[in-house]
């Protein structure tokens, strides 16, 4: 069993890839982490509690960032992408469970301490939560066993960024913060843009979902709604990336990635705010911005329908 | 006849691309502006006047910027890659001929009000000259007929930075400058690594422009010994692209590139100082910093057979 901590700011994906945690038979999910991105962290953390609650989920939930630690790219939340309560506008009751009383990370330092070199962090917001527990304790990335983000865009098949032509929406919301954390030395593979835009899912792929994936299929198929509807309007067709549960997706099965060993850093300023820039040469250059730091894996391919295949099944139990 | 400026730091690739305006026979080569940057303007001033008289020039040359209008990133000139006099270290005898009283920028000002919408500028160093000359005339965008620029890279054919994983060496120098050029609605070609990188000549081919194209060929021998010493410390091999050149080519025969319309801004700050950031989709994104500009043609692919036959066949006035 793989011990989980989801960190993440719940989210028609983000939902997605919590549902694909949740009906895994190998993970243990312990905590779910919240932050602020694609709604505020009340939302978000109102969103985890909510699909605790509707899917019976022992997972305890942990409130964390309301703002990212450094400047971001944009302001206000991606509620046109995700829609003003975070998961598509879906009516929602509100959840008689409460998060616990400890931030979030707090709760991710106690966690990987208690369970040292056992715990993987699925990260699929903002990096502000990872940062502020590695500010809280400097020895975090020789205690976690791995890390998986979804974020970034490194320009591997052809794809560029969404909030910037060279920044992504996970990484622009808290450049800093993402740029501690890939520098930090914690074991992490980034799951950007670059393979989660090629793992694409369509109608009939939902309607599938619906029709095998009992309450978790039903729910996915109201929250994606609005979620259609915005990529629709952005790029004419009714489809739309598996952005967070590709994360989920390397976590369970690496094997359907290829990565590439790279410094990653984060530009914090300038017109380039948000962009993740790697470096796989470890070659000199005019300045030191990549000499000498821990490298992450970076995915660079995927087998989308093998992914495609993987989620459906494991939601469908088959 | 094509009337040109050439804007340069001569440098080794440059004095490459000048011989190549040098015998192409429908270019009317009226001007060489200098600027620092693969050595000192003062060096490269000198290597102007010195090949004018080797050659036999009538084309004028100019002095122009000796620092940038903006921060650069990294610092000194590139005599690891061109020798400290910016020939490769052949030996230079001092020129008898001097250059022009007036400063590049204010000639080129000149220049192209003399010869409205009849001027194509070749730019292959820094874009400060050209920067200083939009301060001095902000007509100019309407009166050039064509800029034509080697520097920069879009992350096409897998090419990547050459000072950074982003930047490119013209670009870096002066981001600033760049920017306000790429921005200013001249109608503008970049040429950047990823055609230029493409572009290879290696000893053999050497070998043949000396055999093939009297004093200039065994003037390119000479002074790509250093250059070539260069190149096969980093990659291992004698070989190496054909950078400035490859902006004549483009001049001369346009159809062996294809292009796409994109705006182009130049990151002035942070650790992507340097970096050129296109946008061709025109697209919404969180930030307003490519919306509503003029576009530049970015070259994104090159027949570079074409290319090294071209300049082959061009030297050797066949």
């Amino acid at each position: 069993m793989k011990k989980v901590i989801f960190d993440t700011d719940i989210g028609i994906d983000d939902a997605m890839a919590l549902l694909f945690l949740h009906h895994a038979p190998d993970v243990d999910l312990i905590a779910i982490t919240t932050g602020f991105g694609n709604a505020s962290v009340s939302n978000t953390t109102r969103n985890a509690l909510y699909m605790k609650e509707l899917f019976n989920m022992s997972a305890a939930v942990y409130a964390g960032a309301a703002t990212p630690v450094g400047s971001a790219l944009g302001e206000g939340y991606a509620d046109f992408v995700h829609g003003k309560n975070g998961l598509g506008d879906i009516p929602i009751t509100t959840p008689m469970c409460e998060a616990e009383a400890m931030p979030a990370a707090e709760a991710i330092v106690e966690l990987v301490r208690a369970n040292p070199h056992a715990l993987s962090v699925v990260a699929v917001g903002r990096m502000t939560n990872l940062a502020m527990a590695l500010a809280l304790d400097p020895e975090l990335p020789s205690l976690v066993k791995e890390l998986i983000v979804m974020g970034g865009v490194f320009g591997y098949n052809g794809h560029r960024g969404n909030v910037s032509p060279v920044a992504e929406a996970n990484i622009a919301g808290d450049p800093l913060a993402a740029d501690r954390v890939f520098s930090s030395g914690i074991p992490t593979t980034i799951v950007g843009l670059d393979v989660t835009a090629e793992t694409v899912m369509n109608e009939a792929y939902i309607d599938q979902l619906r029709q095998t994936a009992g309450a978790s299929g039903e729910f996915i198929y109201q929250i994606s709604r609005f979620y259609f509807g915005f990529y629709e309007k952005i790029i004419g067709k009714a489809e739309c990336p598996i952005h967070d549960a590709s994360a989920v997706a390397y976590l369970l099965r690496p094997d359907l990635y290829n990565t590439e060993a790279a410094v990653v850093r984060v530009a914090t300023e300038g017109i380039a705010m948000g962009q993740t820039i790697h470096d796989s040469t470890r070659r000199v250059f005019a300045t030191d911005d990549w000499r000498d730091l821990p490298t992450c894996n970076v995915c660079v391919g995927v087998d989308a329908p093998a992914v495609l295949a993987f989620y459906l099944s494991t939601l469908s139990e088959l």
